[in-house]
C-alpha cells in the first residue's frame, strides 16, 4: 500500500500557470513560488456578477485519527468538478509543530491530497513564518517598551500578548523572561504559544483586506497599565509595521489536487482556541474563480461549524449554502462504547450506539437553518453491512447521505459521485441561514446559548478570575462581538472522555480572553491547550532528504 | 533626497527570468519566488572549466552608522560589469530584527542596490525562516527527549544549543523554561539568541551540498549527558528532519542590483559570533556563471576577512583572488580621535591619525598574500581636499586605491569605473593565498597567533572557564579545526572605545564554544552579544503598507 507521500508524488503535477488559468485568474494576479505554488493578489481579480456558493464540510465528534474531513473536502470538489461544476476548494495550511510531531502531514489523504503535499507541509510559502515573525515583533517591541522608559505605563504581570513558534514545544508553555539583570529587560512570566493560536492568526485569517487587517491588528490588546486600561496595538504605534510584515501572506496560496482541481490553501486557526477555518480572503476569492467553493471548519461540528456560522459568516459574505457532515463508521463506534483497540472490528450494536453523536450534530446544524449532507468517509476496515446500515439509518432520521470512496478512489474517479450528486441537490434548496445568537446579547448569556443549544448541556458555570473578566468585558465595552468556545474536540461536553450524546452535564469556563483585534472573546474550558508537546517517537524521527533532495518520511 | 526605499521603488525591474538567461542560468534550475526573486538549483547549473575568480570586500573598523561595504559590493559588481566583465555579486541575507530595530533596510544603499529591496528585508524567500525552524525543532526534540524518559541520559544543566528567533529581542536572552509542573517539561535555564547567531546557520553557510550539510548537522553537539560526554543531533537521530526542513532554503536566491547585475543574496551568519559571509554554495554557484564573483565579509578586515581566510576558504574552493578593503572619511577621522558628532567637518589632522586603523588593516591582509585595494567610499560630507590627500596617503603607502562614488552615482554609471579597473589589475596579479595558522596547531596557539598577528595584541588571557573548556576540547578530540572569534567589530582589541590601532593590550577569551556541526570552536571575548535589543524608537514605528499594498518606511 502506498503511503500519502508516495502516491502524492507518482501524482502528475500541471504547471500552477496552468491551474490559474483554467482557474480564470489573470496572469498579473498570480506570484510564482516555483513551479506548483502560486500566490493570488485578489485585487487583481476580477469581481463576479453571481458569486459562487460556499459548502461547508464538517465533521461528528472525532477521533484521536481524525475522521478525513480534509480528505473528503478534496474529494468532494474533485468530484463536484468532475460533475461539470467549476470548482475551488478552500483550506487551511498545515502547522509545522503537528507536521514533526504526530502527524507527518496534513493535506487530506490516499488520492484526495492537495500537492505537492510535501512542500505544503514544510514552510510553503512562508505565510506562517510571518505570522509567527508579526506576533514575535509585537511581543518584542512591547517588552522594548518597557525596557525604554514605559511611557504607556504598561503593568509586567498583566502582559496578556504571549509569544508564538510553529513548533509543538511544552517546555516554553510557562516560562520567565527578562532574567541577567537590568540590561536584559523586566524579569516575568509569559510564554509561547503555537502559532495557530496566536490572535494575529485569527486576525490574519477574518481580515478581508490589508486595510481591514492593519485596523485588526491596531485594535489587538497586548495587556493592561497599572491602573488596568487596556493597552493596544494601536498605543504602541506598529501596527503598520506589523501589516508591512504580512502584507505578501495575506494573498491566498493556489495549488492543485491530484485530480487538477484548483485549491486555495490559506491560514490556519486552530479550531479549538480560534475560529478554525482559512482566511475569508481565500473563500471569497474562491466565490469570484468558481461556481462552488468547497471548505472546511476544523474539529467537530459543534466547534468548527458553530464558529463558523457565529464568527466568520458574520465578518464577510461567507456564509455557506449547504453543509456536509463527515461520519465515519470507526468513530460512530467509538461513540457508541466500542473500545479503541476493537474499533476495526464490525459491530453494528455499536454502530447504532454511536448514532446519538451524529443525530445531534445534524439537529444542532438545523438550528442554522441547514438540513446537511451527510457523507461517510469509506475505510478499508469497514464492512459492507455497516455501510448499509448506517446509510439506512441516515434515510430513517430522512438525512441526506452519501458514501464517500475518496480516499482509495480519489474525487476524480467515481467514488465522490454520489456525494457530489446529493451535495448539488442540498444547494439547489433554500437555506434560510441565520447564526445562533444576536451579537447584542450578553457575553454570559451568548455562552449559555451556545452551550445548551449545540453542545446539550444544563448550564454553564464560570470559574472565580472567569467572573472577575465579565466583569472588565463589560467595563471595556467590549461585549457586542462573538464568543469563541475554546473546548475539547472529542465531547460535547468539556470532558474528552464523555462520548456519544451526553446529557445532564454543565460546562465549565475557567477563564475568558478577550481577543479584540480579531473580534471574538474566547471562553476557555476543561483544559484546552494553547501549545502542544511532541510525542516520545516524534514523526521526525522518520523523515530525511536524499542527495538530490527527494523528501522521505512526510505521512 | 530620495531615500533607498524609494531609489529602489523607482528602479526598473528586469523579469528575474530574464536576469537569470543573462547570467547563463538554465530554466530548468531556476525556481520564481514572485517575478524578481528565485531560487537557482546548483545542480542542474553545468561546472565551468575556467571558475570564475573571487573578489573579497572587506573593511577597515567600522562606524557604528558602517561604512557602505554592500553598497560598495554591489557598486563594484555593477562597475566590474559595467567593464565588460560576466559578474556576479554574493552577499548576505538581511537579518529580520535589525530592519526592524536600527537599519530598516540592509541591501546595500543609494544607487547601488539589490532589488526588490523591500522583499529581500522581509522576509525573502524564506531562508532565515526555514533555519529557525531547523533550529527551534531541534531545541524542542532536546527537551522532549529528556521529557519522555532521556534514554541519551542528557544532563538538563549541560545543554549548549540554545533556541534561536530572527528578532531582536533582549527579554529572551536569559529564560528559564519548562515551568508549570512535570507535565510541562522540565525546570531550567535556556535562552534565545537571534538566528544568524545559530549554529544552524553556520552549518547552512559552510555547507557543499544537501549531504553536506546533513553530516554537518548531525555533528552539532547539543549539550552533555551526566557523566559529561557529548551528546549529537546524530544521537537524537533528527539529521533527517533538519535537512529536510533546510533542502530547499539550501538554494541561492537570485535576485539583481539597479543596474541589472545578477546577484545571489544567501545565508546571513553574524561576522562577531560566526563565519560572517553568504553561502559557500552562493559563491561556488557564481564561480560556475561568472568571470568574477564580489562578495562581502561581515564587519572589519580583522574579523570578517580573517575568517572568510581561516575558515571559510578551507570548506570550499572560494579562496579570494582579490581583497578590497572599504575605507570613509568619517571612520578614518573617527579612528584619528574626532568625536562622532564633528565627523561632518574638514579635519586633515583627524584623517591623517586614522590611517593607523587602515595600515594594519592592509598590512594583515598581506600576511594572507594580498596586496588589497584601497576603495575609498565617497560620503557627501567629504571634501575633495580630504578624498585627495586619502588617495596621496594611499599612494605612498604603496597601496593601490581608488574613489567609489557608486552611492551616488550607482555602479551602472562611471562611479566605480576607477576601482574596476584597480581591481582588474589586481586579479591579474599572482597571489599566494595562505591560511593564517595550520590546523594542526592547539586551540591557544590558533588564538594566540590570530590576536597578536591581526589584532596587534600582546596576547591572549583565558578565563577560568575557558581554560577548562580547553581541556574538554583536547579530551573530545576537537582541537583541529578553525577558531572563530567573537570580538567587538569597532577595534582591534576587545574594547569598543580603544580606536585607531591600538598597541599593547590583551584580549581576554571569556568562553570557548566548541561548534562540532559548523567544525569551529568560538572563542568569546569581551562583551559580544548573541541577542540584540531594539532601541527606544525602533526602525517599526516608521513602517506601514498602503491599501494597494505599497510599503513604507524601510530606509
Amino acid at each position: 500500500m502506498a503511503n500519502d507521500l508516495e502516491i502524492s508524488r507518482a501524482a502528475t503535477l500541471q504547471p500552477i500557470t496552468d491551474v490559474a488559468r483554467s482557474a480564470g485568474i489573470p496572469e498579473d494576479a498570480l506570484e510564482l513560488y516555483g513551479r506548483y505554488k502560486a500566490k493570488v493578489n485578489p485585487a487583481l481579480v476580477p469581481r463576479r456578477a453571481e458569486r459562487g456558493k460556499v459548502v461547508l464540510v464538517t465533521a461528528m465528534s472525532p477521533t484521536p485519527a481524525g475522521e478525513g474531513k480534509s480528505t473528503v473536502t478534496v474529494g468532494l470538489g474533485d468530484a463536484l468538478a468532475r460533475a461539470g461544476q467549476k470548482t475551488v476548494i478552500a483550506l487551511r495550511e498545515p502547522s509545522l509543530g503537528p507536521v514533526l510531531g504526530m502527524k507527518g502531514g496534513a493535506t487530506g489523504g490516499g488520492y484526495s491530497q492537495v500537492i505537492p503535499m510535501e512542500e505544503i507541509n514544510l514552510h510553503f510559502t512562508g505565510d506562517f513564518h510571518a505570522i509567527t515573525s508579526a506576533n514575535n515583533a509585537l511581543a518584542a517591541l512591547v517588552d522594548n517598551h518597557i525596557f525604554q522608559g514605559n511611557e504607556l505605563g504598561i503593568d509586567p504581570r498583566r502582559i496578556t500578548f504571549r509569544r508564538v513558534m510553529d513548533m509543538n514545544d511544552r517546555s516554553l508553555r510557562h516560562i520567565v523572561v527578562g532574567l541577567g539583570g537590568p540590561g536584559q529587560g523586566t524579569v516575568r512570566e509569559d510564554g509561547f504559544d503555537i502559532t495557530v493560536a496566536s490572535e494575529i492568526m485569527a486576525v490574519f485569517c477574518l481580515a478581508t483586506d490589508i486595510e481591514d487587517l492593519t485596523s485588526r491588528l491596531a485594535r489587538i490588546t497586548v495587556g493592561y497599565t497599572w491602573d488596568r486600561k487596556p493597552v493596544t496595538v494601536a498605543d504602541l504605534r506598529v501596527q503598520g509595521a506589523l501589516a508591512l510584515l504580512l502584507k505578501d501572506a495575506l494573498k491566498p496560496n493556489l495549488v492543485q489536487t491530484i485530480a487538477g482541481t484548483p485549491a486555495l490553501v490559506h491560514g490556519g486557526p486552530f479550531a479549538n482556541i480560534a475560529h478554525g477555518c482559512n482566511s475569508v480572503i481565500a473563500t471569497s476569492l474562491g466565490r469570484d474563480l468558481a461556481d462552488v467553493v468547497v471548505t472546511e471548519a476544523g474539529f467537530g461540528a459543534d466547534l468548527g461549524a458553530e464558529k463558523y456560522m457565529d464568527i466568520t459568516s458574520r465578518v464577510a459574505d461567507v456564509a455557506p449554502d449547504a453543509v456536509v457532515v463527515v461520519a465515519t463508521v470507526r468513530a460512530l463506534k467509538m461513540h457508541g462504547g466500542v473500545p479503541r483497540e476493537r474499533l476495526d472490528e464490525p459491530n453494528l450494536a455499536g454502530l447504532e450506539a454511536g448514532t446519538a453523536n451524529l443525530r445531534r450534530h445534524v439537529r444542532n446544524l438545523g438550528k442554522f437553518g441547514f438540513s446537511p449532507v451527510v457523507a461517510i468517509n469509506r475505510f478499508t476496515t469497514d464492512t459492507p453491512e455497516e455501510v448499509e446500515w448506517l446509510l439506512g439509518w441516515c434515510s430513517q432520521e430522512g438525512v441526506d447521505a452519501a458514501v464517500a470512496d475518496v480516499w482509495a478512489q480519489g474525487g476524480g474517479g467515481p467514488g465522490g459521485d454520489d456525494l457530489a450528486a446529493k451535495v448539488l441537490a442540498a444547494l439547489k434548496r433554500n437555506v434560510d441561514f441565520q447564526p445562533l445568537y444576536p451579537l447584542q446579547m450578553g457575553v454570559a448569556e451568548k455562552i449559555r446559548t451556545v452551550v445548551r443549544e449545540i453542545y446539550g448541556a444544563d448550564d454553564v458555570e464560570f470559574s472565580v478570575p472567569a467572573l472577575r473578566r465579565l466583569e472588565e468585558i463589560e467595563a471595556n465595552g467590549w461585549e457586542n462581538v462573538p464568543v469563541c468556545m475554546a473546548k475539547t474536540q472529542y465531547s460535547f461536553s468539556d470532558d474528552a472522555a464523555k462520548l456519544g450524546a451526553p446529557e445532564g452535564f454543565t460546562i465549565h469556563v475557567r477563564d475568558l480572553v478577550p481577543k479584540t483585534g480579531a473580534g471574538f472573546i474566547v471562553a476557555l474550558t476543561g483544559a484546552v491547550m494553547t501549545m502542544p508537546g511532541l510525542p516520545k517517537q516524534p514523526a521526525a524521527l522518520r523523515m530525511g532528504v536524499a542527495a538530490d533532495g527527494t523528501p522521505s518520511g512526510l505521512f
